[in-house]
């Protein structure tokens, strides 16, 4: 058999397996009895052993070095690069550091669940330090490997071939404009005539599963379940998204859907032949294209006038309301509220990017070792205040809200904002190319909307780098232009003057 | 590292993976969307392809050859035989027969599909022809691997240990039996009152909790769901059982859960410390011994008139019944009526095993060689009138009904039987032993049941060979005394005259 073949048929095992061990993830996350957690954790380490020896096989490099690309295809061609790539990370760290790496991680988080209960870093600061020494060690071998600096090198798996040249001149044109923006926007906001509840779960249930059906995301292929944090699973043929409820508000959990929805569809439309192979795995594009297409659904249409215009009246059958606080205007003022909060997962869309910026700014320093982890309480509070104009009153609100730096996920961060650029970036060339799709939605007619992302991004899979597909699709560059343009026309309703 | 401990490494390895695959069989049958199953059947095959590598090593059979029994407990000892019994079938086929059977098995059976549902069993002749064939085949090589006579051989996956000389001991001595005890039942058997529908599903699901609950299957270790076919699967502490339901009738619904929480229990409560290991695994037991399990909750507990007395009024209750049929009596009526029916997963009590008992004695002559495919249809139903008295009106309701022989699955059916003989050899023993023990059912507590069950049983796992099991238990060998004495108890309310 030829090399490729051979590489094809290797990691066509390996993302079988993968699959599995997302179903084993999404039982344990949405259904399994509370007790089965220990057996779990074995069952998903047993794989984990088995994938990483696959994935780490000397072979994979000598048949990689047999491959004659003369005689690929094009896509053949993407999926030696991305399988390339995949190797070169899963081999890049000696045994002894991943071990290391792993038992830290664990340690450290469970640590973090303490400090985070109790608001106090200080019980978490000795072994974040631990953990720091730790990844920056794992960020000089991956960089000598890799030739890169320091930072790109942890960011690469999460957002492959972007540097952090590029994002900081993204990041600094936004965090120059999100002050000033935030200010003339809270200053223009009305407060909208407040929506009381309770909303009884069973029927927010129903309302997401009607929205599922609307936008085209069928039983007959997905599912929508409910769990602690909402998240999507699965590809092509079985692909699954949960959401969470909250009785006080629906909007949290018919935003979740939506913005599940998009990750969902990406998995369900790449290329059907492609999908048991690397270059057919939505997540290899990187988590900022990712969530340019759970954006695109959550901000650009969920959050729209158009949107609400249709959906508030179903919500308000539903929930069988009266009165005017239920007109679809004024549910659409609940939808794109702007608020200085603390809490980046609560944050709205205009508020978010800061939220983004300043951890990016406080990671990269501290792997580049010009933060120091005792100083992070205060180098956040400081970060925060410079963007969003408020100080967190705790460090729960502060510095220990979030998982990912207490277990080892350093360079990941970048991509959530870059999605909701690249997402406005993308929907701004489809109003352009579909000059009826928001009167469309507004009649809870979503196909012009989802069948030009489907067509135009989730169907190209990996195929192009991501800042390539951007220009492909866009005719320009990743830019922030399209995300200033879009946030100044929805919350000050004006054009905007910007040039791009 | 000792052999024998390699060996519980590597068996370890293989168990966790097994159980991997059964929630991946859990998705499919309970909540998996349609359109997945062709990406499931690839999961579930690689995955399959790897166990089967795994359990068929020839590292294993060095092991086992190197193992110094002297230096093991008794624990490890029964152990090594299971590895030893497990590997000796995983390895007694060459991979040349075992690829024809499984391929001509996926044909037959598709093909059956067809012949039931046009009711010809003509359609369906030739393959099976062909299968049994291969089957032959099959059961010759491993006779000659495990010195069996050719049925046995086939048998011992299903029922360890087990000689058809015992099952036709036990067998002739049941067929001669139930005729003229049918007869005598039917006679006595007064109609009762009819319990009208429909039986909403959502009440009936309830129940279904409820009773789950008031026997002990708690849900913080266990599931109850709903399937097409019901069924028990996982280990420990996550262990799931199914149940399907017809709004006409509750019974069944809830006899199933009952039935399903018996093979549940095995599953839970095999020692905790063995449980990734073959000796803890219940299903290496046989299915005779583990149908003990359910059928000591489905047949001698929940077919009990102290369970209705307990269950009648919560059911009435539930479903607001009024009028004299949801007297418990009436209701336990309807739980234990016997009829000359001719399906075998519908069957009572009374008769069930006449119809296992005629399966078992035609598919051995058909692997013995005395037997056509081509006069299965008439042996059926000469077989059928000669121990019910009546004769199936067609193919449908006669030799196509089980699916078992059209995907190759001989010497399966026995354990049927055998299972209901044994529940009621140890209920006979539990009853000596616990006095009280109905009448604490009659107030809805089944502690002193199950505990007893788990306590003689379950917890001994797979230290002893089936028969040893029962003879330690109930200080008598396997003997079909105490079924006839049950039924001759509960069917005729009069005592049982023969002798053990």
């Amino acid at each position: 058999m030829q090399a490729y073949k051979k590489l094809e048929e290797r990691f066509e095992k390996i993302m079988t397996l993968r699959q599995i061990d997302s179903v084993l993830d999404w039982d344990k996350a949405v259904l399994m009895p509370e007790k089965g957690v220990n057996q779990r954790a074995k069952q998903i380490e047993t794989l984990g052993v088995m994938i990483h020896e696959m994935a780490t096989d000397p072979q994979l490099g000598d048949w990689m070095a047999g491959v004659n690309t003369q005689s690929l295809s094009e896509w053949e061609r993407a999926n030696l690069d991305i399988m390339q790539w995949q190797y070169t990370h899963a081999t890049a760290l000696p045994a002894d550091l991943v071990s290391r790496k792993m038992g830290q991680e664990t340690k450290t988080e469970v640590i973090w669940r303490k400090a985070r209960a109790e608001s106090d870093f200080k019980i978490v600061q000795d072994d974040l330090a631990r953990l720091l020494d730790i990844v920056r060690e794992q960020a000089e071998v991956k960089a000598a490997k890799l030739k890169k600096p320091l930072y790109d090198a942890l960011m690469d798996p999460y957002a492959p071939h972007m540097t952090s040249k590029d994002v900081d001149v993204i990041f600094d044109d936004i965090a120059a404009f999100v002050p000033g923006f935030l200010d003339q926007v809270l200053e223009k906001q009305k407060e909208p005539l407040p929506l009381n509840g309770p909303f009884a779960q069973d029927i927010q249930e129903k309302l997401g599963k009607q929205l599922c059906e609307a936008l085209g995301f069928e039983s007959s292929w997905g599912r929508l379940d409910t769990s602690t944090h909402p998240f999507s699973t699965g590809i092509g043929d079985d692909v699954r998204i949960t959401t969470r409820y909250n009785t006080d508000s629906f909007i949290n959990a018919l935003q979740a859907v939506a913005h599940e929805a998009g990750h969902g569809f990406y998995d369900r439309f790449t290329p059907r032949e492609w999908q048991h192979q690397p270059v057919g795995a939505s997540q290899n594009m990187g988590m900022a294209i990712h969530e340019s297409q759970s954006l695109s659904l959550d901000m650009q249409l969920a959050r729209s006038r158009e949107y609400w215009q249709w959906f508030a009246p179903i919500i308000q059958k539903a929930f069988n309301g009266k009165g005017p606080e239920w007109d679809a205007e004024n549910v659409y003022r609940h939808a794109i509220k702007v608020e200085r909060g603390f809490i980046r997962v609560e944050a709205d869309e205009v508020t978010y990017p800061a939220h983004v910026i300043m951890r990016y700014r406080l990671e990269k320093a501290m792997v580049e070792g010009t933060l120091q982890v005792k100083d992070l309480p205060e180098a956040w509070n400081e970060g925060f205040k410079a963007l969003l104009g408020v100080t967190p009153p705790d460090d729960r609100r502060g510095c220990l809200q979030d998982i990912h730096w207490y277990f080892g996920a350093f360079g990941y961060f970048p991509a959530y904002a870059l999605g909701a650029f690249t997402a406005a970036q993308f929907v701004d060339t489809m109003k352009k190319q579909l000059p009826n799709v928001m009167q469309d939605a507004a009649k809870g007619n979503f196909k012009p909307f989802n069948g030009w992302l489907r067509d135009n991004v989730q169907s190209k899979g990996c195929l192009y780098k991501p800042q390539e597909l951007v220009e492909k699709v866009t005719g320009q560059k990743m830019s922030t232009h399209f995300f200033k343009k879009h946030v100044t026309e929805r919350y000050l309703e004006k054009a905007y003057e910007g040039s791009c």
